[in-house]
């Protein structure tokens, strides 16, 4: 059995199929060793190696396991390795001059948190660190590493904890009176080095190891030991890890970008990271170290002028054109294996390049999008797999304005991210001030919560905020369905009655600010951060190159169509740009809350007579028949899912006493009979209330007059040569008979209509299906249903029980501490709950209509892990907001391509 | 293949077996008749013929059929079986002397109220009513029986609506000034009679048939064509009624008791139907019709001494003790017959007996018990026909008092019955004043709604009557836990803050009535009826005769245990002596309402950190721990349930401005504090909020301290020399992880107290099963469940999405009209759905822990339908409330043997 596997020098012992044995990070140094990268060599001690050597401990198996000696000749095996290092660079493992150092780490086959942590700069002693500081020319940058090592080893490997040395550290401080490490000299390292090492020895009882080969003994050993300890076992019992898998030790040459100016360090992208061209991209800094490139005190030169850059500095090309040339036939080499854009690390020292990492590059959404079409039409990857490398995430930056990568930020508040995008604006209280200042420049709604009466105030706005609420609430509904970027129920805010609010941030105790009106904040509506004042933006990029192909192959491959929740003309073309192919959920109550429409339906709701009520229902019809007829031009040819009336009746009605005696007095009716109705209409529960279909059973005048203004509205676009295909939906039912009643309703209404007007239309009258019975019973359901549009925010309510406005513990139930939930059940859909019904619904509506055409149109329909499970469940169609459109599209390619190759 | 049935005289060509094709009537008819009774002789038409005869005319099926000629031969065999009749009765068709007069009637094997009614007395005219009036002696009544025949002909035979010719008798009432019919003499009536025949012809050109052969012929042939009315059809297809079953018609002789006083007519029972003692019972008209004896006009004399009544009055046994003999002996007959106490309508027709009908005798709750138990004593029925015999109305009336029989009252509103039972008293509108006010005598606390601090006025009162909340509404809820008689969600009353009520029945448009505090009123819990002042009542009668026996036998055929949910030690003491074998549900918010622990747990709520949390917790510690103490000691040797804290933490705080203030001041915080906490906490839909385990979650230590008091409770219960066996019942889990984290919280409180006290309890960690996703994923649920409760009461408002406290709408989904619901779901359980997830939830369970012990405990446990279904699915046990524990130990028992018959 082979204990320990050499890489470096353009060879390896093993490769990335080796990860088991040696570790993911052993492995993928073998691997990049392999391809004939100059990684810095070293070796590689087996997680088999690592099991004999616990097993030959004995021990309980808790706590910390009994130290011992390692197998017989591994110590030979070693030396020999290290042998081997020495003679690739050419410096020996605790020579005085020209030293090896080594680093130590850990490495399973999956990576473990609770694992053992990196030693650096092993080999370090009182006589290696002069030659250190000969080689570098650097005398406090040697004192300086070796007390580093100083503190890691005696952490790490001999179990003194940091901050009994680095209290050293703050005495030599205090007594200098400085504040910051830069202050300190090399001679004031070197006092401090023998005092740690006297602490080492006060508080173990043990001298600090002086001898390289000891440290490195004793290091592997504590790699392996460290596999055993509480915490790791814990972790492992958490995560399923199975005990037995052990730990690689991985021991590597360190190398050095600060010996000089032939040395240097930088990173590299082997295509540009911001806009995806096909540019070799990178910086670097001579003479320094990688958190040198990282701490930004030096500005970083351009490797090449291929990718703009600053043109005053020297490139790398310029300066080391050899190294740069070794580097520039290393991207391509990595870039053609991995097949993939790559961010490479890589350090010079004296003139010899190594290379130390390279991985998947990340990439904004427009470099993605190139990056993955550029590829497949190179032939490098073909379209599944281009598809597979762009994400929401990628597509959302397109879609919408974003808040720019590392721009300076002040975080005043966090909330719910209910619309992405981000937006810069004026804070307003009121929808009319919101409608009036949206003329003189951007402005932000804030709103305790919203209310229908804020629609027009929502519009003029860029973003909005509000204080309650989740992600179903009124404003984060209507904000997705007009792309709006909003934050919802920010409990960090209090909105005042005064026009201002205050932000507390949870996460910074203590800190506050007020903001009034007319104080500029910037919303992001992909994390729920609210900001002070103006932020750096990246604009939304429809237009950028290769969207449109990707989408293209994203809907070539789909088996599910992709349709949109629209209620409005505006909406649907927004959706059919975006590239819908029809709407899956037109909610008709949105159009009663506009304008004078709001009147008629309070009207409706106070009729104390049969005839007062077809009154206001008459009054009510022209206007939807014209909404209608709007939404059906726009969506020519394409079939139109119709939603007759959702929401209880009382959300019509004004709420407070203010509001009831100002509709009272509009409406010319006594208070007493407003308050009246709101009295009767009161629910305790409103989601589980009188509403859906129980509203279409109780008021079928309504339902008739829906369906009148529908198919009068079709009759209408045809007559003017339009194809309309309306369907109708009848929301909420959970009894057969609901639906069979509500579909007799509905025909009867349409025979009128057809006879009526001499002429009638194909429509198809089919149901939601958003509570469990209706999954549960979808047989006899599907009797009278020509599809099924699962509703899955209610569904999910239902389900779970959650009232998704209140469900403020879900924020504990996703912390992975507490770990009940593996995220928001009203993000992604639950597959062992909610998609259980799912499929019981498809399964049981099919078994008596095997063609029953089924979609999904809640929330879940522009998600894509939600849209990888309905495509497996075999649903025909998901709608999504217009704004998410591409997304599903996105999506639903995915989940095919991922089905043709599982 | 026989056409035509004779019976009567003692024998019968059919049997009860031949139902199919005389119809129900028609085969009863036969089978007393083969019993050797004296039914009055007839003879029916086989439903076969009556699918030829409707063949034969042919006809498109929609519309009334075309008339046509009956089956060759079909009328001579009519008249050969009429002429039997008339030689068992010595009568003619058609004499005018001694006239027989028949009865003719459609009846299918199942009744149909679509079809057609009833024609009586046919047979007379202007010659054969001289007859009928000779015979009678009352020439008034023989004209009388005359204009109701042509009345009766006219509508159902001729097509000629009744009101038609009814017009005629008002059209002489108003010339003679008269309103009654009794004013109307035998002259009047010999002038109406023809008046009507002149308005047949005049309104459908033919002349009332005279002769009684075509007026039978005619008779016949309408009922047979009546079989493919519209009306009927459409009956049929909305009942699932074969097309192809047709009509039987029964012809059947008319008999009178009032020919002269030889002649009488009665009703008997074979039992006394309100006791049950076995004695032959009933009452007598001398020279009377039927119609006179329910009419009330003259005292019906009693048929023995037996059986009590009035003693002044001669028996039948007295005056005609051949024909009473005869009765006697044919009582016995049917009751061995039957096996069950018969109601038996009879006539004497000029000394001769005939029985009319006999029927299964409606009884009373004791009654019912009784003859159920000494028909089984006797051997006349076996056990479990006994349990069939008894059901949830009649121990309910044996357990709660009721409005007798025939009371009188005046209903002036009607609610949802809530709790059974029917008290008076005086209605107070506080709970102070219910408590101050029923030292004085019994009161009925009227709310608009209850809540927790209403408690102590509920339990004084002796019936709580509110206007608003449904049958699980706090009101409901308590009422049935303490066996108070409640009316809930009386919309019909408007509760005025005056201390006044005003009830406007919707039955009784424009009715109303003003209640004040101090007015009587009575309850009745059973119906919903709220009644003007004192209403005659039966009183619960809990030592009934049988009563134990019958619930013995049917504790001993049970396979389900029932338990009780009971709260108190008063409860828990109620439920064991009604046969309680357990607590399947102990709820601990009810404690916390009480006294000074509700400030205790406000405290906790309001807490601003650890500390006060802790602080508040500890308060509430001890007094949770005596409760527990109370209840295992009233359930010594039984296993005990307690669910942990369920409701959202905002019930236990106050509501209104006023309420807030005076807490803030008992409590000395800031009003502001309370407000914003009540904001904080405030839900939109909180059946669906942060409730049950969700709580537990984020308040784990107060699962502790219940875990801590039950624990202790139980040790020192235990050290006292009882025997305890606690089960801890973790509420709302829908995610298997909840369990899991909260089974570790209890577990490790558990231990911490068990190594405090330095012994230990066996006890149990279960969980409800109340939401569609924990039956979806009760496998893995019951890894961490020792056992499943059904809590239906959720889960049925979950499956359906109802609310149930807002499903005002239930009313119109129960009408038969509408018919989405075949009742109420939370009242008999949703097989289809709700019964779907039960099995589920049971089947997925019980895969894991195959011993898993599985039970219900909604209001479901105490309803029989439901019971009888979770028998079904393999449940252990049924829970309800303490009043309804005889009732589920019947239903438990009825289902057993059902199941073992079936």
């Amino acid at each position: 059995m082979k204990r320990i596997y050499s890489f470096g020098g353009g060879t390896a012992e093993g490769s990335a199929a080796d990860k088991n044995l040696l570790g993911g990070k052993g492995a993928n140094l073998a691997e990049m060793s392999s391809l004939g990268l100059p990684v810095p060599p070293g070796f590689t001690l087996t997680a088999e190696l690592c099991m004999d050597y616990l097993d030959s401990l004995g021990g309980t198996g808790f706590g910390t396991p009994p130290d011992g000696p390692l197998p017989d000749g591994l110590i030979e095996e070693v030396d020999s390795a290290m042998a081997t290092v020495e003679e690739i660079l050419g410096k020996r493992f605790g020579a005085t001059e020209n030293p090896l150092l080594v680093s130590v780490r850990s490495g399973g086959r999956v990576s473990m948190p609770g694992m053992m942590d990196t030693v650096l700069n092993l080999g370090l002693n009182d006589e290696t660190v002069a030659g250190l500081a000969a080689l570098s020319g650097d005398e406090r940058f040697a004192w300086d590493s070796y007390r580093r090592f100083v503190t890691m080893y005696s952490d790490v490997v001999l179990g003194l904890h940091r901050a009994r040395l680095e209290a050293l550290v703050n005495d030599l401080k205090r007594t200098k009176g400085i504040t910051a490490d830069v202050d300190i000299t090399a001679d004031d390292w070197k006092t401090v080095v023998p005092k740690m090492k006297e602490r080492v020895r006060d508080s173990l009882g043990c001298e600090f190891p002086e001898t390289p080969a000891d440290q490195l003994r004793e290091a592997i050993k504590a790699v392996f030991r460290s596999w055993n300890t509480a915490r790791a076992r814990f972790y492992r019992k958490e995560h399923g890890i199975d005990d037995r898998w052990g730990t690689a030790v991985n021991v590597q040459a360190m190398v050095f970008g600060n010996m000089g100016d032939d040395s240097a360090t930088g990173v590299a992208f082997t295509r540009d990271p911001k806009d995806g061209k096909d540019v070799f991209f990178g910086e670097f800094l001579v003479n320094a170290q990688g958190e040198d490139v990282v701490a930004g005190l030096r500005t970083p030169q351009p490797i090449n002028r291929d990718a703009g850059g600053d043109a005053s500095l020297p490139t790398l090309q310029e300066v080391m054109p050899e190294a740069y040339d070794q580097l520039d036939a290393m991207q391509k080499t990595l870039e053609s294996h991995y097949r993939d854009m790559q961010d490479i690390e890589f350090t010079i020292e004296k003139g010899s390049l190594f290379i130390l990492q390279t991985r998947r590059g990340k990439r904004t959404g427009a470099a993605a999008v190139r990056i993955a079409v550029d590829m497949a039409d190179a032939g490098i990857i073909d379209r599944a797999e281009a598809l597979g490398r762009v994400n929401e995430e990628h597509l959302n930056q397109l879609l919408h304005p974003s808040v720019a990568p590392g721009a300076d930020k002040t975080i005043i508040a966090k909330g719910l991210p209910a619309s992405p995008g981000a937006a810069t604006g004026r804070v307003v209280f009121t929808a009319e001030k919101a409608v009036e200042w949206a003329e003189r420049g951007p402005v932000i709604l804030v709103r305790e919560e919203t209310s229908p009466e804020d629609i027009e105030g929502m519009a003029a706005a860029v973003g909005i905020l509000t204080q309650r609420g989740g992600q179903t609430s009124h404003a984060a509904v209507v904000a997705r369905g007009m792309g709006r970027c909003c934050v919802v129920g920010c409990s960090d805010i209090a909105v005042h009655r005064d026009g201002s609010f205050l932000a507390r941030p949870r996460e910074q105790a203590g800190k506050e600010w007020t903001i009034r009106q007319g104080d500029i904040v910037t919303l992001d509506g992909s994390t729920g951060e609210v900001m002070l004042g103006e932020v750096d933006m990246s604009e939304a990029d429809l237009a950028s190159s290769g969207l449109e192909t990707i989408l293209g192959w994203a809907d070539a491959a789909a088996r599910l169509g992709v349709r949109a929740n629209a209620d409005t003309p505006g909406d649907a073309k927004t959706a059919r740009d975006f590239g819908a192919t029809g709407i899956g959920l037109c909610r008709t109550e949105h159009m009663f809350f506009e304008g004078d429409r709001i009147t008629a339906v309070r009207e409706m709701i106070l009729a104390e007579t049969p005839e007062e009520t077809i009154r206001a229902l008459d009054k009510l019809y022209p206007m939807q028949r014209d909404d209608f007829v709007g939404i059906f031009e726009a969506m020519d040819g394409l079939p139109v899912t119709i939603r007759l009336l959702d929401p209880p009746l009382h959300e019509f009605l004004p709420h407070d006493d203010s509001e009831i005696q100002s509709v009272a007095a509009a409406m010319h009716v006594p208070v007493s009979r407003i308050r009246e109705q709101v009295e009767n209409l009161r629910e305790f529960n409103p989601m589980m209330g009188h509403r859906g279909c129980r509203l279409g059973i109780t008021h079928p005048q309504l339902y008739r007059m829906q369906t009148r203004a529908i198919l009068d509205a079709a009759l209408d676009v045809k007559a003017h040569g339009g194809t309309v295909e309306p369907e109708i939906m009848i929301p909420l039912v959970g009894v057969a008979r609901e639906l069979e009643l509500l579909r007799g309703v509905v025909l009867d209404e349409a025979s009128t209509v057809f006879e009526r007007r001499g002429e009638s239309i194909e429509f198809r009258v089919g149901t939601m299906i958003e509570l469990p019975r209706a999954c549960l019973t979808a047989d006899r359901i599907a009797a009278h249903a020509d599809f099924f549009s699962f509703g899955t925010n209610d569904l999910t309510q239902t389900t779970f029980g959650y009232s998704r406005d209140d469900a403020r513990f879900l924020q504990t139930y996703e912390d992975p501490a507490v770990g009940v939930l593996p995220g928001d059940p009203f993000v992604s859909i639950d597959v062992d709950g909610v998609g259980t019904l799912v499929m019981t619904g498809t399964r049981l509506g099919r078994s008596v209509k095997p063609n029953l055409k089924v979609g999904i149109c809640g929330e879940h329909g522009g998600d894509p892990r939600s849209i990888a499970f309905v495509h497996g469940v075999g649903l025909d169609y998901v709608s999504c907001s217009p704004f998410r459109v591409p997304i599903a599209r996105l999506a639903a390619g995915q989940a095919a391509l991922g089905d043709v190759s599982a």
